[in-house]
This record gives structure tokens, C-alpha cells and sequence, in this order.
């Protein structure tokens, strides 16, 4: 292929990358796919998937082309997932690539749900254009078709020496503004939210995305057997207090709890005193990662952001269960402190190592943004 | 001034700046210096001070000019330091500048040890140019001379969760080739490095500078009554085998301890199994920062390196005896491990607050410099 011509092609494939990216895994469980139109080098129609039951992203490409006028007969297509050829909510890409008469179909990463090689007639089909980066972005729903559980970030804001709160257990903003801005664009792009009770406890946050002003406006719909708008929040544990906490403003927060008596009882209590929408309690049988993460998969969640303290932290750390590890240090140092150190631990030579992608200056602040994958990537959101 | 003039006057300051940067702290305990020579806008001559006993910057300068052929007579001087005014081991440098007829005397830093004001015959004195830049050079020799102390940095390679060593104190090489070359070419560049004796013993480091390649040959002499070359080596107690510890390969190391009974036991077998150079013993009153820096102070040290391990850096931190931190992070996580944590500590808004200077990324580590005093200052080098 010719330089030009490749960098042409790929310079259409980033332009559905970028309208995947608009949608971000708001279409859990679904991917996110955009796809552009074009016809004598000019884009005639866009389009990205707005989750399951809505059109898939090439329908939503053609369709925007025949409203703008324009005939999508000849047209070259750049999908950002291989087209699908099989009927599940919406028919199958490919009779609708075929019936319009696309000439050229570009897609970037092949879907594993697509059985085998397929051809269109009257179609070119090329795939894996810009693969390595489609993948990134596809990584959440990646990693939920093949392990069957979200792709796992974990989150928190630590002093210099790695201490998440001062031996009292205080740590409400331990960074600054700035951090609280970036945490707040993450929240907006994750589905669910885990904290343990003791930070609901100590700090009695909202967990909400207030400071992130674009965020999208779509929600995630029907899980838990109500409508949660995204993300939705997971307390593990049931807190000594209900009734007075932040994160039930946002009226989408699940607690979950090994069935002890003593839990159940709070329940108990809480619902006799308030009869709250969209809270929900789930009982699992063991407080543990797997446990965790079997609850958010079935529940669709292609993304789990889980925000501390270091108890639950650790539970992911201990057990390697993430993807992914964000790290805010705050130019403070306290000596003693909540850290990861009552816990136990890795020996030299045995312990998690990860790989730096991520690196910025926050005022005072630094972000790390590591990767703990074996092949090393991250997503792209 | 106009502006084209005093970008003239900056630039050649910093010529001055580099030839400072040069000698370090080599210079101890005098304070490095460098002076250029101009006339007609060219430089005819430069030079710096290369420690007690040597002649002053201006000289140095004075006399390269004459020593290539130029009359010094109606040139312009731009020293980073106040000339001095005083007899000290050399004539003071404003007769020097009056005798040869210099015509204007540019300086960077206001000189502690001048008494007030001065004119010096013949010649137009203007000082304060680029004081900033300039006292971050000299900020070991200011500290050394205001708080009668010398300019500590303390310094330290941990994973992302705060532990410099894992549960069982093994610690070696926790960062990266691209971090070791940096410590070495900081190591070059101080006068002391101390370690704890629990880090000699676990570890058996070199403490030298052999990555550092274009490290300066000049030597700091007479110290602690032998000729030590630059950096002496302290450690904070006598550790359980002296004989084999790499340490001792530099021979310029001194052994400090509260003087008790087990520990003259172990140097008296030491001095009667080996009769080694350069090595010395001493005792001092209580193992704390005060006592520390005073015995470094005594001996001329501008600037003390600190390396651990974590008992030895809280020391410091926790009195808050220090001018920087560098701390190198792995990307390792540990959980339980050695860090600050088994002692004391700061609680939520007592906590040591510091202001960081400089975020390098080298490799998958990360370098962070941090200041920790109240004016924000660091030491350029």
C-alpha cells in the first residue's frame, strides 16, 4: 500500500476511533464502536453505538449520510470493530454494508464474537488498521468477553512515604484540587465504583463527577433490576450509618455484604426508617475479588473503578486482579499512617511489578498511571 | 538599564554561574565561585576558586587574561560572589581589582562575610545581578554560614506504596540502572554521605561515584585530621564486620556511635586485626541530627548526603532537619515492607508538607526532587 494511502486510511480509522471514544463504555455491555462514511475523501456520515438495543455504529454512519443527502453507494467505511454477521438485537452489518452497496469496508480490531472469516459481496473487507490502537480502546470490553470480568482500575491518593491516611485514619483530601478534577473525568468513563465501608465511614464522600464538566450525558440502563445511571456505586459492606450519606444523592448505589446477621440487621433497620429508590443490597458469599468482580460482570459492567481504602485495595493487589493502578501523591510525608503495611505482603524478588505509562505534574502533585498487565497495555478512553 | 544591556550583563553572569557549578562543593568550606573577565565584549579571561588556600575567583580570572596576552586595564568583572574586602588567606580581591584598573564590577550574591558597603577606587560597583540563580548555587555555603550547619539532602529509592526495603530488609538495586547514575553523579558532588550502620550490614554498598564518569578530580583535604578525598563516607554506629565492607575500598570513611561499651569492643578488634588509612572512629554524644550536623559542620562539610536506611532518613524528617529529598520510585508494590511506619509519626495537617522542584521520568521509575524548606530554594549544582 502506498504511504499516502495508508496514512489516509488511518486518518479516517482515527476519526472512528474518536467517536468510539465519545461514547467511552456508557454502552456496557457492548463495545464501543464509531464508524465514518466516506466518498471521494470527504466524510458524508458518522456514527458510534450508543449501547444495546441502539443501532450499531456502521447503521448509525449510514443513516447520518442518507439524512445529510447524500448516497452511500460506493462509499468506503472505517469501523473501529470488525462489522458483525449475526443477528442479535439489530441484524447483521454485513446485509446492511452489502444492501447499501459500500464498496470498501476498513475495520481496525476483530471481534471474537464474529466466527471465522466472512466476505461481503461486492465489498472489499481489510482489517486491523490502527489495530493495536482500536484494541486499546476496546480493552474494557476485551477483557469482559475473554476473563468474564470488568477491566479493573484501582485509584487513591497517597503521601509521599505511601500512606493513605495519617494513623488516626484521616485522609479526605490528602491531593489537591487538580487531582480531584482528574478523578472526577475517570468517574465519568467507568461504569461501577467500589469503595469499602471504612472510607464511607471516614469520609462519607459523594464518589459523584461534579468537577468534570463535559461528561456524558447517557446513562447506563437496566442493571440490578432498576435503571442506574453510570457510574454505579458499590459499597462493600453495609457503613454504621445510612440514612446521612453522600453517595446516595446520586440514588445509584449497591451494598454488598457476606451475610452475617449483624449486617442484615442494619438493613433491617435502615429500610423500616426510609424507603429509598435505587439502593439496592446484595448479599455474596465471600468478600473477595472474584466474588466482586462475578457480581459486576453479570451485572454488565465492562469497567469497575475501585476507590479505596487500602483494605480493599489491597484485596485486588494481594490477588492481582487489575488492570490498572492510578497513583496521586501529595508532596506530604506522615511517617506512620494507613498504608498497605498492616496487611501482608510480597518478598523482593516476588513482589507486583508494574509499567509506568503515565506520568504529570499536578502543581505539588504528581499522577502515575501504571499498567499491571502482562502485555503492558492500558486503555484508551 | 536598558534591556539589551542587561541581557549583556545576564548573560555573561552566567558564564560566571557555570565556572561556580564546576568546582561544587569541592570548595569546602569556602563557597565555590567563578568570575569572568570582558573587554569589548569579549571575554578575556575566567577562572573559580578552587577551595581554602587557592586564590579567589577574580584572580584566577585576572590572571588567565594576562597569562593570554590581554591588559586586564578597563575590563569589566562579573563575579557570583561579592568580592571580598578582608585579609584572609589570599589579599582582598578589591585591591586586586583597583590595582589592575577594572573598570566595572559586576556581582551576583551579597557576601555574608562583607561588612557593609565598599567602594572600590576607580571602579563602578553594581550588585544583586541574577541573585536568585545565583544564591541557588551558593545555597550550601549560605546555609553552612547563617545556620551553622551544612545543606542536607536526603535521599532514598522506594516502591509506589513507600517501602524501601521488603519485609525482610532486602532492599539492593529496588530501582532501576538509569536512578543509580544519578546518585552517583549526586554523590560526586557532595562533601558527606551518610548511612546507618544497618544499611552497611544489610546491603554492603560501595557508596561511590563509579557511574558517574565526568565526576571532578578535585579533592576535599584535611578533614578529621587525614586527607579524606571527596565525598567522606559516615556511618551511624559500627557495624557487626568492618573488615570486609565495600565501603572501606574509597578509605574515606568515618564511624560515628554514642560511645558504649559494645561498641569500642568491636573497633578495638577492628584496629588490632588491620591497620587501615584513612579510616576513623568517632564518638559523639547522642545519635541526632543536631549531633550529626555538628560533627559535620566542625569538619567543614558544605553539603551532607543522607542515604538511609529508613530509621537514619526519619531521623531527619521527623526533626525536620533538611533542605531536600530526592526519592526515586519503583514500580513495585510491596505492601508490608520496612518504611517510616514502625515509628513515629505526623497526624493530618501536622504532616511534613514539601514543594516539589523536578519530575524525570527514567525509564519505568520515576525521580521526584522535592524542597523542604520554608523559602522553596534548591541547591543548583
Amino acid at each position: 500500500m502506498a504511504d499516502f494511502e495508508r496514512r489516509r486510511i488511518e486518518s479516517f480509522m482515527k476519526k472512528a476511533f474518536e467517536l468510539a471514544k465519545k461514547i467511552g463504555t456508557k454502552t456496557a455491555p457492548n463495545p464501543p464502536v464509531g464508524a465514518v462514511l466516506v466518498k471521494e475523501n470527504k466524510v458524508i456520515g458518522e456514527g458510534f453505538h450508543k449501547g444495546a438495543g441502539f443501532p450499531h455504529a456502521e447503521v448509525e454512519a449510514i443513516e447520518s449520510a442518507i439524512k445529510n443527502g447524500f448516497d452511500p453507494k460506493g462509499a468506503d467505511i472505517f469501523v473501529s470493530l470488525q462489522p458483525c454477521n449475526f443477528y442479535g438485537r439489530t441484524p447483521p452489518c454485513t446485509q446492511i454494508i452489502q444492501k447499501y452497496g459500500i464498496k470498501r469496508v476498513f475495520f481496525s480490531v476483530y471481534d471474537l464474537n464474529v466466527e471465522g472469516k466472512y466476505e461481503i459481496k461486492g465489498a472489499e473487507v481489510i482489517g486491523g488498521v490502527l489495530e493495536k490502537e482500536g484494541k486499546k480502546i476496546l480493552l474494557p470490553f476485551l477483557t469482559f468477553l475473554k476473563e468474564r470480568r470488568p477491566y479493573v482500575i484501582l485509584k487513591y491518593a497517597q503521601s509521599i512515604d505511601g500512606k493513605l491516611a495519617d494513623r488516626e485514619g484521616r485522609s479526605k483530601y490528602i491531593s489537591s484540587e487538580k487531582s480531584l478534577l482528574l478523578t472526577h473525568r475517570l468517574r465519568a468513563k467507568v461504569n461501577f465504583i467500589l469503595v469499602g465501608k471504612k472510607t464511607v465511614e471516614a469520609d462519607n464522600p459523594h464518589l459523584d463527577t461534579r468537577k468534570f464538566k463535559n461528561r456524558d450525558i447517557l446513562k447506563m440502563k437496566k442493571f440490578i433490576g432498576g435503571e442506574f445511571p453510570n457510574p454505579v456505586k458499590i459499597v462493600l459492606g453495609i457503613p454504621n450509618f445510612i440514612k446521612e450519606l453522600k453517595i446516595k444523592n446520586g440514588n445509584n448505589v449497591v451494598f454488598i455484604f457476606k451475610g452475617i446477621d449483624e449486617e442484615f440487621e442494619k438493613i433491617r433497620r435502615f429500610i423500616s426508617d426510609d424507603k429509598a429508590n435505587n439502593i439496592s443490597f446484595f448479599s455474596i458469599k465471600e468478600i473477595n475479588p472474584s466474588e466482586i468482580l462475578s457480581f459486576v460482570y453479570e451485572n454488565g459492567g465492562l469497567t469497575l473503578l475501585v476507590e479505596g481504602g487500602p483494605k480493599t485495595l489491597w484485596l485486588f493487589i494481594k490477588e492481582r486482579k487489575f488492570d490498572e493502578l492510578w497513583v496521586f501523591i501529595a508532596p506530604k510525608i506522615f511517617g506512620g499512617g494507613k498504608g498497605f503495611d498492616f496487611l501482608d505482603s510480597f518478598l523482593f524478588g516476588e513482589e507486583l511489578n508494574l509499567t509506568l505509562y503515565e506520568l504529570k505534574r499536578l502543581g505539588n502533585d504528581i499522577f502515575l498511571r501504571y499498567s499491571a498487565r502482562e502485555d503492558k497495555m492500558i486503555w484508551d478512553f
